[in-house]
């Protein structure tokens, strides 16, 4: 059993790290929300208020927290990385640019650290059941070792690379797809309802057929809703989609439909629908193209 | 059983000629291919190389063409419209632009003969096995008289509006969803390509997760394969999103994915894939940003 430090215990990263107390691992948790640090408390882990602290001795560090700055703040500022044990790994599960996972990765390794490039999918509900897919980069000794830890999380455990910024770079294309399936979604729908067509019928139709898309299947019926429930925003795309296209920069390769689907969620974000679930990306659709009366 | 005229004996319209003898309804076709007629005569139909011979005194008339100027040609130029029972119902199952489909309903219609908007969708397979989806529009007494027909070619039978081209819309918004599936599939392969990654361990990743598509699970292996069979060409798209977009057009609706994924297929056109599978769109990215060597 492993002595894990925590880092980031948002709606993910709870059920993450409760999953790696019922396997029997000693979890040492942290988070700038003192009621996440009470939650943890009361799910058998260890809570601190410092990142440090918690960190202290630690065999292995996961990074749940939303962003390569937030990653770096824990690791470097707060002093995480320095408290670890000598020999300790640590996982960065945030979605981050794939040139940022690896630039983290050279600065632990070069403290003699081991670096897992480990971005997830799969929601809160992948969280709570432990079957999120990892999509996990680094040597392979380094993977073997940490495996045992990451099975707890993730069910769906994937091999995507030897180096720092694979498992990022597979985590963006995966965003690119969702992004741009949200908003296909939407264009369809937004077209029908200004050609006068039930909608709904639309859903039926193309959710089981060869048009049909998971996100079709998940947002079509929310960009229906009046006031859909936010279980993902609009600002989370303009981030992620803001990731694909810099890989696409970093790499030099054309993303025309990623671009394209990225200004819609902008253009959502910019009528103030930021918070709002990612499936109303359609109103900007609707701003454009009102559906006609009668 | 009724007396129908079936016109265009292509891969889907062969099988479903076939559903309809097997249901026990006369089939008179025509087809400018003469091995096509030959294959009706086998399989229980009688042949006409005349399109206006094949409708004589027929009750149903099913243009199972490749677009709305063929079924012009069968409808007006050769002849067959004039040569229906006065009765007669016309099934347009072309894919047409909703526009064009409108005026074809409005000229059958001046002849007293009743007409139905009803694309299909489900490719050879789904017509051979009589699992097509029908996006049918149509008055509701001439929908309800043709159901017993239609339901022998497509068991997914949706109506979906009252009047000529509603039907034409419904299909029109599928191959939006279809064409930009297609080409966010290959936007996202050519990246993996790219960046260095196993692209079969991303189909492996994203096919099963909130990323995956029909079309991604479809056409991403055969975006894998050096040379893959061709099931649907390039040019296919190339035509129907350009429907789509004189769709947008008419409607006054943006619709900057559809708009994107079109000039990509154009593209592949342009590079001599026209007649390929239009699983090779992934070309036209991989043109722009080749794989790295090593």
């Amino acid at each position: 059993m492993t002595t894990i430090c925590f880092a980031g215990l948002g709606a993910m990263g709870r059920p993450m790290a409760a999953n790696l107390v019922k396997a029997g691992h000693t979890v040492r948790g942290t988070d700038v929300n003192p009621a996440a640090l009470d939650w943890l408390k009361q799910h058998g882990g260890t809570p601190f208020a410092s990142a440090r602290e918690a960190a202290g001795g630690a065999e292995m560090l996961v990074l749940m927290v939303v962003n390569a700055d937030q990653a770096e703040a824990v690791l470097f500022e707060a002093g995480a990385l320095d408290a670890l044990s000598p020999n300790a790994i640590v996982v960065l599960c945030a979605t981050c640019a794939p040139a940022r996972a690896a630039a983290i990765g050279a600065k632990v390794e070069a403290t003699q650290r081991r670096f897992i490039d480990a971005p997830v999918s799969g929601g809160v509900v992948g969280a709570e059941a432990g079957t999120l897919t990892i999509m996990a980069s680094g040597p392979k000794a380094v993977l073997d070792a940490a495996e045992p830890v990451l099975k707890v999380m993730g069910s769906r455990l994937f091999r995507v690379g030897e180096k720092a910024g694979d498992g990022a770079m597979v985590k963006t294309i995966n965003q690119l797809l969702c992004g741009v399936h949200i908003a296909a979604a939407a264009e369809a729908l937004a077209l029908g309802e200004r050609a006068g067509l039930d909608t709904k019928v639309l859903l039926d139709i193309y959710g089981s057929s060869a048009a049909g898309s998971w996100m079709l299947n998940n947002r079509g019926p929310r960009m229906l809703m009046e006031d859909p429930p936010v279980t993902s925003a609009v600002d989370i795309f303009v981030k992620d989609l803001g990731i694909v296209l810099d890989a696409g920069h970093q790499t030099k390769a054309p993303l025309f439909l990623a671009a394209a689907a990225h200004q819609l969620f902008l253009a959502a974000s910019g009528m103030g629908l930021g918070k709002a679930d990612d499936a109303l990306v359609i109103e900007a659709y609707r701003a454009m193209a009102p559906k006609k009366e009668g």
